[in-house]
């Protein structure tokens, strides 16, 4: 079951992210989030939060039509976001979609990035997206498919990512080693419409630039 | 000595990116990083890049006045940004402040915000900065000068951070374990004008976020 969750950050419901909302199979409203599916005219089956970016009058609504509402205190020893991932875990999402979660702040961006650690260990596939990028962290493989001409880059999220391949892309690699802070892997280019990226140990994150 | 390196990102010239510009001892124009130090009245004492960001009349003004030119082929393994990186530190910068590094691509941000770790080696006290913020990483210890009231945001870079403490904050640490991909070291607020983060093994990514 794919689950969307709708971060507070800024977002364009551009066709591809107006797609993924519409085919979500379980949407939470994180905090303030919600108000992108408002955009659209639509309610999240789930809203997570301390509610302090959401009216009194939408909360109302919420009730009304049945959102199953997670409250919590504001001061809290994990975000929204975090508390939001966790219930989508432990509820059985089979795919996890972030939306909402860059663009704001630079140590929330990154933050939200790093949350996806959290889904490895289930082997659950997972990504923060906007209208520009999708944003991926592996350790084993993924395939993507893209546009020609679209930009794929790779950041080892480890020391090292070794045994890393790559098919699809004007720079190939085979079995190299990337290593934590190097800029190597950065802006590879989609020569077909299927890109996939292999390792065999570490973790990589790897980002997905849609051509514009 | 303290090396400012100017990449090409979007940059404010607030007063505080100002004071850490015309303090400088040395300053590198990363491509077309240079256009904020032109904004200035400034030239960079080294410019480093494939040059493809940088016209013909501004490479003839760098040639008149001695600038140091590191030229390289446009297709490198390595971003210009991580190439004057590695050049700040071979000719012994004390302490690198980079600049430009943030806002633009978001692998490009991530990616900048991880060559932080080339420094950690040397003991080399980095930090990428704009008129929002500075972003440090650290392995040890770190003093931080700010307001009552800035924001600082704690991530672990390594699957552990442990032995953190922290002074100065809102919310203090003692010996504490910080895990990657948790969001428990986010927003806390400096109480006093100085704050202190150690830590006694991993790396943690250290946010200072400026009261606006």
């Amino acid at each position: 079951m794919h689950w969307v969750l709708l971060a507070n950050g800024p977002l364009t419901l551009s066709p591809v992210i107006r797609q993924v909302i519409s085919t979500a199979e379980r949407l939470i409203g994180v905090d303030g989030g919600s108000r992108h599916l408002r955009a659209m005219g639509m309610l999240p089956h789930l809203a997570v939060g301390d509610m302090d970016s959401i009216s009194e009058e939408l909360l109302q609504e919420y009730r009304q039509a049945d959102v199953e509402l997670h409250l919590h205190p504001p001061k809290k020893d994990a975000t929204d976001l975090e508390l939001a991932l966790e219930l989508a875990l432990t509820r059985g999402a089979s795919r996890i979609s972030i939306l909402g979660g860059t663009g704001g702040r630079l140590d929330h961006t990154l933050g939200n990035i790093f949350l996806l650690s959290r889904c490895l260990p289930a082997g659950i596939p997972a990504c923060i997206m906007d209208q520009e990028q999708c944003v991926h962290l592996t350790d084993q493989s993924l395939t993507l498919s893209g546009a020609v001409g679209d930009t794929l880059s790779l950041l080892p999220a480890t020391p090292e990512a070794s045994g890393v391949s790559l098919t699809g892309l004007e720079y190939p690699l085979q079995d190299a080693t990337l290593t934590f802070g190097t800029s190597w892997g950065m802006s590879n280019v989609f020569v077909e419409t299927q890109a996939t990226v292999t390792l065999r140990s570490g973790r990589l994150f790897v980002f997905h630039l849609f051509r514009s």
